[in-house]
């Protein structure tokens, strides 16, 4: 089982990519996560895309998707919802024929206030209806007061955020390969 | 009365940009609208920001902000939320102090679908919460159809959304003016 | 196929119980929808529910989604949102282990706005989302001026929306059958 | 300062009535804060409201609302939205001309869960902007893990919580009365 780990911050030491870098490190037998970042695609802007079409990062992520038999968002959460880098991606990537349609998903997100994500999650499930992807309802993952669960060098160090994890991996295991 | 309308569509013949400078020729008397575009802003990256601070765009539209009356945001709906590159300048604004704090704001949209962008603006909504911008609650106004609404320049040619867009702005100048 | 049917609306002469007659109209071959109401519900009330526990009339939808292949909601719309007494039902259904989880549906509506119940749909697949069902994330059925649409009888009359119901049904046929 | 609050659960030994009850005993010089609750409001059903009206406990919460500078509503959350109940009592508030227009709002919420009502109060903040309420974006209040912030008798005792619910309540009687 081929599953894409999109991690929706930028910076080095996002809690975000430590988390989907944890979940890399817990996948389970016959699961195989490969994760990807959103480093170097432009603001989408309608009239470059009919000039120069999408550009080389969004054409390389739509055929990993396509490939994949499932995709994990992790997202952060700016101002109450998804941060503007990780929407402009799906924006671009739904242009055409969405990769993400059928496709078997799962979100999750860490942030340092108490609530993880929630506002950014709910946000991106709705975005992720208009690509028509299929999200596993439950159980859901918030990573809250992520400053005290990761080490300096991104580890996850909270026992119980990482039997969530496993649990969750499990969850999502199935949600790819029974399709409920 | 100073207001900054912004345009959360890029492309050159966005209805949204079309739907500002309506709002521009119907603005009342005492009310000065100055439409500005969302142009030349990266994605957002911590690593950058920490590197070499805001980009040039934000700072300036930062000082706009502070020496308005009112903002009012008029966005396109993509993928069932906030387009990225609006989301994403609202990111980079958002840094520090935002400067739409308690500002008295409005929002509305158009697309070329029946909702007219109401998804999109519930999630905007939103993330100004965080913003701590004070919105007005109604009327509210959703283009829908658009491309029966202006002409191949651009220009507003449905009388009822006139109409409505004379109404709004008479409401925006009491919201922004009698503080209620 | 067995369908649950459930309309959001208590009052006789509503848009959305006349938009449910017409989805049972146009069912197509082999499948069967069949209409519930949600009248003579209490509102929900813990010490009542440990007093007494389920009302009758929850115990008999309960039976009945389990019985089902697939669930339809057709809501309206109240104060942006889903109505109180659709919400209602909903969290009298959550009680103990919900007959909703992993079961497919779909979710419509019709008001007299332009909108036709975008908000209260949002809203009611959060909530779905809640219980653990499967949605169809797309097509979605809007009916905005609803007024225009039904005749006194609460017969549907626009041809488009027709069409539009019959495309959805096939849609929805898939989604319950083929589990994509 | 004449305050309403509105406790949206209807069980005696709620968290968010006691959530409402330490407010009241927190309340700072000046303000006045009067708790009600919600029960004895049967279901919207248009058809009722024609033959009989509004039911007594609504035109009397109306009224209070009307004599009051300012409202709070203290909400649970029911799968991941407003409670049935408390969004029945908003539907019949709504209906003619709704008290709570422009009417200086607060929201907040306690559960036992560890996103503290965050679904249900951004649902409710979407519902209250449909009464052109006009409601404090921040701080906001979400009280997770209640059952270990309220004693057997719904005392508060998370002395952290009482911190945040009286700078809360500062915020709030400079949002009624400062208009900002």
């Amino acid at each position: 089982m081929k599953i894409i780990g999109i991690s929706g911050s930028l910076r080095k030491a996002s809690y975000n990519t430590s988390l989907l870098r944890a979940l890399v490190s817990l996948q389970p037998q016959g699961m195989e996560i490969e994760p990807i970042r959103l480093n170097g695609i432009p603001v989408y802007d309608g009239d470059d895309e009919k000039a120069t079409g999408k550009p080389a990062a969004i054409l390389e992520i739509d055929q990993k998707i396509r490939a994949a038999d499932g995709v994990v968002i992790v997202t952060p959460e700016y101002n109450f919802s998804i941060p503007g880098g990780l929407k402009n991606a799906l924006d671009w990537i739904s242009r055409g024929k969405s990769p993400l349609k059928w496709k078997r998903m799962g979100v999750m997100g860490a942030s340092d206030g108490p609530i993880g994500t929630a506002r950014s999650q709910y946000h991106l499930r709705q975005t992720l209806q208009a690509h028509e992807a299929i999200i596993m309802p439950r159980p859901e993952i918030f990573v809250g007061n992520a400053s005290k669960k990761f080490d300096a060098e991104g580890k996850l160090t909270d026992d119980d955020t990482a039997q969530r994890l496993q649990k969750w991996l499990k969850a999502f295991a199935d949600w790819v390969e029974k399709k409920p």
